[in-house]
């Protein structure tokens, strides 16, 4: 029998410190709930086929956009609208968590050497 | 043009005090990002055909299970899997984000008086 229990966000953090490899730690329906550490710039990309939700547990994120950045402390969140072309940077490092459907590619259409292979080592 | 910020939960929170009243302050796709303050014991419902996350920011709850309870502090989530009945309760008061489809009424197949109209009026 499954025993139900908490997923603990810091305590998952606490399992792995590589940035920019998304974990999946809990699944909704056909979503996944992912954390992952972002350090650094990311790559600008799009997601033509879906919104992309962050919520920042620790640290201070910027998510920058074509027409200007969102900046995401602790507990804020924001969802990038689909087709919306987009580019995460962290000065330090930053926790967040991902919401987004299952597939999903990281880099989206821009591809390259920051796309992760889905790694759901923390499910559960 | 639509201006791009964050969604603050505390500040969202700091906007309503009624129990039992989800508030929608995020899309994702065809989901809802909502905020509810949780206050003594809700309904045993069940969900058939979604899934729904729960993820405390603040207080303690316990969402009993039929096989068992799990219980959630600040930053820990729990999924209630589609068709497993539940149902939530907090000894003080608790603040939690739910993230189900849009349409999903709030008491499921249970109904009753604790059923919420959605209420977007806080998001953006």
């Amino acid at each position: 029998m499954m025993v139900n229990h908490a997923v603990d966000i810091a305590e998952k953090f606490s399992l792995f410190s590589e940035p920019w490899s998304p974990k999946v730690v809990a699944t909704l329906n056909d979503y996944e709930i992912k954390l992952v550490r972002i350090k650094g710039e990311f790559v600008w990309h799009t997601h033509d086929d879906t919104d992309e939700l962050f919520l920042v547990t620790d640290g201070t994120l910027t998510i920058q956009l074509r027409d200007g950045d969102v900046t995401l402390g602790p507990g804020q969140l924001f969802v990038v609208p689909r087709g919306v072309e987009h580019c995460p940077i962290a000065d330090g490092e930053v926790q967040a968590m991902l919401i987004e459907p299952a597939g999903v590619r990281n880099t989206g259409s821009a591809g390259g050497a920051r796309t992760a292979a889905r790694d759901d080592s923390l499910l559960g």
